[in-house]
């Protein structure tokens, strides 16, 4: 059987990075192309010497033409804005793409455009486009030719509500979402703020009132609640000193009549036979380096009779599920192989 | 004039360390006996190296005579059910005492004895004891022959409450913290889940629902609302991967008529005069690596008008103004020097 | 074609588990048999909750019938002096074993004990023993029924010198090492030394004369360099504060003829057809992040002509190159199975 | 009394920053002017959050008035090059100084512009600096007008042969020193290689051949052995993943004839009424944590007598003895102040 091809723009990003170390652990995809504006002529491996030996193939230049004629599926692994523009010109040769940018994320533009501050040149797009969340939109996803990566918060949030929410189980309103994420989520720069010295040993909050990512979790959460709006959710994001890693601890009032026994099982009926999702037994609570390097969320749960709410604890690597290892469990499934395929390991573990 | 002496029981603790080490730096305090149970006979040195040519004082066993002896004030650093039994005794000698255990922290013994799960031996003394946060019972700390030392959560979280409590500017139902600590809170012992190879890289929750810091913060934020009783609140500790610090992020509903004209005010009128507080400017947020290693709480809060939350971030080092430092002051007050003698440092910056 | 099967025993310690996770990556190997004396009946993955849904093997007994029966190779994980002991048991069962002790990488019984200050109570199957670094000893290891895998410093520091001993371009004497190992190094084990907040951001050396890893260095550069008895080195380990990685930084003087071109083509001699070791291009260095995770070995060297010194560095990952992936190498040699099945991976990378 | 005052040009880099932190513990130093052109016209608290009130001074401009007017001694914490234009305005006007760059270190020009690559356009100036090593100049740095800061890595290294090649107890030839830094050494700046994703939880060599740290070393210990020029060392820097810290290991050939006990004899005569340097007991080794935050040199030694080496491990805070606290104890004595004013303290401890 010959292998499917894969290309990446952006390949030098750290997304771009963890998807060529999944690539190279997969078996059944060959890497044919990888673009990097920044370092065109540069082996991947001059940039990442982790890769010395493995994966020395040359970054080169975005070319359409050149994407066309060596791949099957392209990943765009770009800043906002920047995807919505090159994106149609690879569906239109016919490539199937993964967008891992927020461009195409969206069913309503002008959400898109509130929370990015931009104008979206292809609103049309966003009806093709399927949310890449295989847990929600598996079947949606087999047959789409563009996907839009979720962002690693949403990711990590709607994983930890969807049994609840589809199973009304709580209110929606006043859901609470307090995370944290490693300091990749940032993504491969210079920076003052994540240099060593200023960023090790410490957490901070930032973009505590209107993060971008909130009207993501809205739109999913509401449409999970079968609401016909976006939810309004309040959502505080973290910094946290590690390299990847993220926490989503998360509020959500009770409905009067649910019991423990119903939550039990809409977490049992969501997610039995979910290969990446793990709920843990009852006392054990998610902890990121269990799911560092990894496609798997570790999720937990406890009712606090007291105050009449559910804690929700969901752990996930920003970059494995929350970007890279997700965008290779949607690729699997648009290219028909087993969804699984190449994403079931077990991280660092220490 | 002659400096105060000052013992310490459970000095070999990180919480006897770090006041020893703020000792080191005060000028007016003279260490004259470390009580450690399991180094008697060995140097505070040899346990802690930094140390070395500093406090070469010599560990001794628990002797009330030599602590009555040698002492004006003793800091009693002992696990909680342990203090209730000693504290009695050196308040009998006329001893000054500042407890940092949670034995004395309660106005009522049934809720502590719920929290700790333990029988208070001498609830009497709980009407004596002044709970050690300076910036509400300084008064009463200045006659006190006993103060409780607060626990690390509730002094950060109380703080970040306080001012809107006060001002009545906030419903008190239904407040949530989501708190993390650095691993130093977990105390000195060797366990393998605090080991560098499981505890780096990594965050988690713990004692999710029922974490005995609830209760403590329940009564002081019912006493600072005037309620009759302690306000149901929603608490949950996480652990993080650095040595110091604690940040709280704190929801709570406003009242209707709340407006951020009112909360900027109520934070200026309980905290522009207050050494250890600091506000910080519109758009800034704490992070704990500044106040790792001082007795400073940094605070900032924003409103969110779309879910009508306010949202308060608080940072302290926990073993700085959650336990050591903290002690400090409230040893400064009970000993009648100026409260911030031996506090006013920049910690580590980097 | 059948997959062979393999049993650990000391399966929870760090050696042990990072072979388990290197299995579970490797595609030809079974995981039948895991033995761990102190969690005995609970699942792999309790211990190590990244494993959860991928290793969750009940954890048995140290039963030689078991393995017998389950088993074609074993691995023993053990404590020097326990392994000597039970290794004989397996081999006359006729299994295949890697021994990851130091119990059978010496050909001299003396030196072995009077390094790790034992009696041997099977000295005659030093002789049937290949020391398992396939670098050197590839084609024994074929044939071997019982192989011992190399301690990580020895590995790190041959490694680093064999070009230059074979060929005779160093002087044998005066030869200094000194190397860092992240704290995996020391095992799992619940030690206040290496507690989070006793470890974290030092460095410091430790057996600085003596270590026992010093004769096994002795021992295998002698026999590169065709010494009749082992060299006499200078080794001094250090403690670095991350999880996994090693450096050497060795110091060798060179033989007066020496020439740069004559070390280049010593290094390319030896190592241009092997998978495991990377020369890096010059002025590029070793770092650690980039074989942690791995099976590599990152090495570099300068001259330094007003010294008459070549410097060579050499990295791996302590518990990669420095044991569980050396140990899955010469596993894959011993089964006829290609070297680098399950081995050809980017570690981290960030 | 009234206080000295004080300014730091380059004061928002980590030496200045450092400096200040330890100015604000001092208690007879005013600071008065800091110089930042980065960051002219903002507060110190702005770019350092960690002092906020504490030192909220504006940072200024250069104006060599203006340093007249308001001070008794400056800092200049500049690069090299610049401090060698800025430095002799400074001494026109009266001003005693302290810098901080390789300016000044120099006893031989040549030397200089030959590891940095510039023309010294003041040589005059090097025989009026004084090397700011007060375990050796301290009678010079009474009466100087100029002190030149030693490098980081000189500092521990110097310090660790100086009782050695004083008493002629090892061969001048044949030295080798083995240092790891922590990143603050690089500064404070915005790179990729510093960035926390891409150096935490790895070591590496640089500048492992020719580091100009290397003439510097080689000056003092000329001067110290006696030698009619510098020695000729082996000098190897690497990078470790921590902000502060600085363990230097070194090894020496002994003379034939040296014992122990003269070893032991050396160091107590050279150190033991230093309060800065603290000879370990044996079996004890430096850790870099017990120095970090603190003006204290670590040291060991061993000696191995199978390689007629003596080993020597000298650790100090890089920021600490290796820059600002030095900076302040040789301040403290260029001012009439009693040499440890301020810098007895004991960092971190964890």
């Amino acid at each position: 059987m010959k292998n499917n091809r894969l290309g990446i723009i952006g390949a030098t990003g750290y997304v771009g990075m963890e998807l060529v170390r999944l690539a190279v652990l997969h078996g059944q995809l060959d890497l044919t192309v990888l673009v990097s504006q920044s370092y065109v002529g540069r082996r991947f491996s001059d940039i990442y010497p982790a890769f010395r030996g493995l994966v020395d193939l040359e970054l080169s230049e975005l070319s359409v033409d050149e994407l066309t004629e060596k791949c099957d599926l392209v990943v765009t692994a770009l800043p906002h804005g920047v995807s919505a523009k090159i994106v149609p010109q690879l569906l239109e040769r016919g490539l199937k793409v993964l967008d891992h940018s927020g461009d195409f994320r969206y069913r309503n533009a002008n959400i898109y455009e509130e929370a990015y501050k931009l104008t979206h040149p292809n609103p049309e797009l966003l009806e093709q486009a399927v949310y890449g969340l295989p847990e929600i939109y598996r079947n949606k996803l087999k047959d789409t030719q563009l996907a839009a990566n979720p962002g690693c918060y949403p990711t990590c949030s709607i994983l930890g509500l969807l049994p609840l929410l589809r199973g009304g189980l709580i209110q929606t309103e006043g859901i609470i979402i307090d995370a944290y994420s490693g300091i990749s989520g940032a993504g491969r720069k210079a920076d003052l703020s994540f240099s060593f010295c200023e960023a090790q040993d410490s957490i901070k909050p930032y973009g505590v009132v209107g993060h971008r990512h909130t009207s993501e979790i809205e739109q999913e959460t509401g449409l999970l609640a079968g609401s016909a709006k976006p939810l309004t959710i309040s959502f505080t994001p973290h910094l946290a000193p590690f390299k990847r890693g993220m926490l989503a601890t998360i509020y959500a009032r009770l409905q009067d009549n649910t019991t423990v026994e119903q939550i039990e099982q809409a977490y049992t009926d969501a997610y039995a036979k979910e290969k990446f999702i793990r709920m843990l037994p009852t006392g054990q609570m998610p902890e990121t380096r269990n799911v560092a390097y990894t496609n798997f969320a570790d999720i937990a749960w406890a009712v606090d009779q007291r105050t009449g709410l559910v804690k929700i604890m969901s752990a996930i690597d920003n970059l494995g599920k929350g970007a890279s290892g997700q965008a290779l469990q949607s690729i699997n499934i648009m290219l028909g192989l087993p969804e699984e395929t190449g994403l079931l390991a077990a991280g660092g573990a220490i």
